[in-house]
């Protein structure tokens, strides 16, 4: 069975997020799978990326940091990389950001004739609190799905990746016996998705190497 | 004369990125104008949100850290905000989508029916390795003017706002005999676009409140 790295960036162990993150590792292990759960506050990783982390560009092989060592092998370890966070700004918070700026770093992400994490599966999973409709408006919902799925994932050479967003996860304005039903649904959508995404550890979803921009998000607002 | 909010994102002092900045200084005061520089990594910024930081949406007045309304402060005295960072993922630094995500807050950037910081210029002035046809190729170069002139800077109210890159400025690769042209050259660019989109302190720049994708992004190329 597989592995599965989840990453998890929210400030509270009672959000939503939280809960989300909660199901789908339940699902996983529930499937026979097992899950390093990396939650990035609880390890109080620090995203702000220094010159003992910056990538030389004349060294491929440059030892990093020991904290961005060990990150890289959990990463290495995995079959699916499984991202659950908020949406801030149309964007990761910067706690993810950071990981990435730090640990998905030259040589070891990049850099190589043959991409060392090509295999793996990757799911970019964000709670949205905004509608879908609000995310198309302006084009934020491509924009998010570009830097996330095409800047990220496939620069690394993970062809099977994708980002879904899990809308109206915003409850604060939702009457109290209404929000357990809302909870339901968005632990559900999630569960969707993984199944889509990183499938039971047989199937192998891909997405498309040149993606036409628009389609891909029209299926993540299908699913939510 | 205009009072300008300089935000600064890199972790080197001697970064191709602390030249712009150190330029765009120069000559803002030369014009008579006054520079409150904001260094997020010599000042200690730690990007990650933590409750006291999140937004009350019952309470557009709660009040934040200290340290959160020290930096609203800033933002407040200033007539333009200059954010000068390197691209890193094709978006900003942690440190710098930190900043946006603990002071750009309910009840201070938005939630108001008169948005506070509308009568603003805004300009994200970003360093990229890769030329401006490898942003264009996937849409990357519109995903992150979306991201942030749309997403964050026109969220706010800040219409007159735009993102421009400066491009090919990873200079590993250049002879060093090359470099000193092409910093000038960077310099040049900054400043170019610095003039462009903030003026002298009287012009004033006016973004389209509703654009038409890929349009904004042509003009971005073109001052680089």
């Amino acid at each position: 069975m597989s592995h599965t790295l989840m990453v998890v960036a929210h400030p509270r162990t009672d959000s939503l997020t939280a809960q989300v993150a909660a199901g789908l590792q339940a699902r996983i292990r529930d499937g026979g799978g097992t899950v390093d759960v990396l939650d990035l506050y609880a390890e109080r990783f620090d995203p702000r990326l220094h010159p003992e982390d910056e990538p030389d560009w004349e060294n491929r092989d440059k030892r990093y940091s020991a904290e961005v060592h060990a990150h890289m092998d959990r990463i290495t370890a995995a079959d699916d990389i499984l991202v659950v966070f908020p949406v801030w700004w149309y964007a990761p918070p910067a706690i993810l950001k950071g990981w990435i700026d730090r640990v998905w770093n030259y040589g070891f992400a990049y850099g190589r004739s043959t991409p060392r994490l090509a295999a793996k599966r990757m799911l970019w999973l964000g709670l949205a609190g905004a509608t879908a409709a609000e995310y198309a408006r302006d084009g934020l919902d491509t924009a998010l799905d570009t830097q996330l799925r095409v800047g990220i994932s496939e620069y690394n050479g993970i062809t099977a990746s994708a980002v879904r967003l899990l809308h109206g996860t915003e409850l604060t304005g939702v009457p109290v016996h209404v929000r357990p039903a809302r909870v339901r649904e968005t632990l559900a959508a999630a569960e969707a998705a993984r199944q889509e995404v990183l499938g039971d550890g047989r199937q192998h979803y891909t997405s498309r190497r040149t993606p036409q921009r628009g389609t891909a998000l029209a299926r993540v607002e299908a699913t939510s």
